[in-house]
């Protein structure tokens, strides 16, 4: 049967990336815990195309990702996954992108009372000469505005807030969300949970109450805190705060550069 | 050339709705104040088939459309654009359905600078031996928990939340989308605005503190309110609440049913 | 510590259901195969509130939830949540709501390559006096246009369509996904797969043609096969087609009523 | 009263963005044939914030914006705009986005029959020593699969796509999307149309079946064409096929770099 994809290519234009988008699949990500949890990924994965190729064999992806559902993803899956690709293509780079809800426990402030928070994270590694791996989370949080608390005679707006960062991994040591969440949480005014009894929405409230945060502090305080992490080669972190006083948004972003 | 569609279907199957969905196209609302607002709208516009008939014409469907684009829509042209669907495509019923965000301009409280709030609307219409019209408006507003506010020493969990209204029109009075809002957000623990300076942030945060509501708190005023409307036929409402310090949300709905 | 929640309230209105929206947890859903799928389920749990009650206790909801996160979701299990959730709150009726993405894998069709294809699938249920529950299923299928192939000289537009099916459950038979998403398929132009080899891609190619079907044909064809079921008590169906010559869908619906 | 944005901040950080996000205002973009259209707009706006400021002064970015709203966007309002920007809020840098719907009248290709097709657009431009502006655009179109068409009997499969260009500005002409669409959409298999009698149905099923491309021939055609514009600094661009037989997407991705 005829391969088109096979075919010569005259117009001498090499392409950085061909492959497949919104792929869901199931996927299992190591927990801190030793557990696997079990996630449903969407996921895009590709790789160049030589200048003289005329299309890339889009099955071959499907063929990979479907072999690596429910393979436990860790930094030497993602190479393998990558080598592979590469190999199966006959391509010179290869990335790939796991964008999945990850969910952890987290007991309330005071009955103790468990329950699953989501985060929604996103695996992404990159293999030409080099390997290099990198993620993206989303935190959710309490943001209750300073400025508000300031001028008011009582109360202060506060809101649901995400803080997202986007990090490169540096050392070979590993970075659990469970860690860093934990260390990020605490830089908001609050902290979501899922369960909250009376006791523990009281204990919620008050301290986001002495905890007034713009999105600017808390970008500045995630970046003084990531600077301290071995495991990070570079990161940026954003906060976008879903203002309960306006139909918009607050949103502060750092991209803090060569690492201090 | 053949016409597929025009085919005898010997399965006996009437089909209820068949037609168009997502087409985006502007079109023009008439604004209280007499002018005529351009927004962009998604829309569905179908009809009945009947059992014997092997297809619909849907190339029909987006004739009608795009003329009535750039059309203001009142109910007497949605009743016409209708009535045209119906006989075009030779049915027994038509419907359509009009999804845009609408502008209304709103002064802060203390400082009165003007500025845009845009609410999520829809107006719906079913045509067959009688003429219906609905609309939905979805209404940011802000929520103060009285719970967190009474058990805690200082300060209250508040957030952003959107009230959702479902409503037939009944009598030929036009419910204006301008008087409907400011009313309902007045139900709130507070409004949004578009331009806050400190005095006006100052003002609505004590508002709010001083206007604690449950989302079961909004949902029956809004109801006591919604029955003195002679504009309605009949309504639901739902307040959902992006709660500050969960992530998922609260909400409550209530269908009152025949009008009290 | 005042419980706000229990005041009396005099607007007497009872509200039809409050609760909580948006909850995200891993849940376990049964396969056909015996074994159970870990799944991202996006929730909405609700029970009503008598007209003299002034707010619901939303964290009976969550710790509700938590406890059936990574129970094995079956009818007897969304029964007895329904009944905890139903005396927890002291109502007279519940009801739940679970989203998620399902994967079902699937053979090439020459080749026999597997590959996973995954369905978005709702499951929901509402306890009063009796107990109903109910699905609803997207399955993604090829449509192939029967006028575009009649009038053209070669070829004929195609396209990805979504087939949405809500069915309330009947009898005490299972009705799994499996099966369904199988006999669904079957009505459409053409099935979709994870991985297809040049061989493959060739017979769906030519299939899809051989088999033109318009989203009125998809829907009949799925009421007929529907009405042969006995798990059913009562469904719709709805086929929407993403259009390839269009930037809009095209789409038909049928809600057949009592059951023949 | 107390400006606590205006407090020094010690911990030496600069912000390189602050500001707001998912404000809709409606806007007006000047069309090729000099008229204006009024589109539905999503915006954020943003300016950077010295390393001893504690924060931005949000108001100020939505009072520019409700000022500029239904102000006709041009490179020169969107200089000023960021200007005014930076001004008012003592920033270095400022930076917009506007993202919005905006409609193109085509006619079919036999009957002549109009039709609006919609294509979503981005202004992007950022101010610090130096203006710059960048445009992104999403343009919707088919592709028939050459593999299909080639080892199928009869039949190719096709599906709609849609081809994002990211551009920056160069010289000081104007790039029209009117030009800019016609051009590129003659580039895919076929075009997409909002009205199509049964005439031109044949007709871009005909032209679709002589014409297959994969996304690779896409993006490639549209670099070769994009390279002759004067109007570009630096361009990338990516094209996603909602392929008809799988339920994933496949994408071709290429930027081109320095100008040749």
């Amino acid at each position: 049967m005829i391969d088109v994809q096979s075919f010569k290519d005259i117009r001498n234009i090499p392409i950085q990336k061909v492959g497949v988008k919104k792929v869901r699949l199931p996927m299992l990500i190591p927990e801190k815990s030793g557990g696997l949890q079990t996630v449903t990924a969407e996921i895009a994965l590709c790789a160049d195309l030589a200048s003289d190729a005329r299309g890339s064999h889009m099955s071959r992806f499907m063929e990979i990702l479907n072999k690596y559902a429910k393979t436990p993803i860790t930094k030497k899956t993602l190479k393998s996954l990558l080598e592979e690709t590469r190999n199966s293509l006959k391509s010179n780079s290869s990335e790939i992108k796991i964008k999945f809800r990850y969910f952890i426990e987290k007991k309330a402030p005071i009955s103790g009372k468990p329950g699953l928070i989501d985060y929604v994270c996103e695996f992404k590694a990159y293999l030409d000469q080099s390997f290099k791996t990198f993620f993206f989370i989303e935190i959710p949080v309490i943001t209750l505005c300073p400025c508000s608390k300031e001028i008011s005679e009582y109360g202060a707006h506060n809101q649901r807030a995400v803080i997202r960062i986007n990090m490169e991994y540096g050392k070979d040591n590993v970075l659990w969300f469970e860690d860093l969440t934990h260390k990020i949480e605490e830089l908001a005014s609050g902290e979501l949970y899922s369960v909250l009894k009376r006791s523990d929405e009281k204990a919620v409230t008050e301290k986001a109450y002495e905890n007034p945060k713009f999105v600017e502090d808390i970008v500045r305080d995630a970046v003084l805190y990531l600077n301290t992490l071995d495991e990070t080669a570079s990161f940026d972190v954003e906060c976008e705060s879903i203002e309960s006083i306006h139909n918009h948004n607050a949103f502060a972003y750092v991209n803090p550069g060569v690492k201090r």
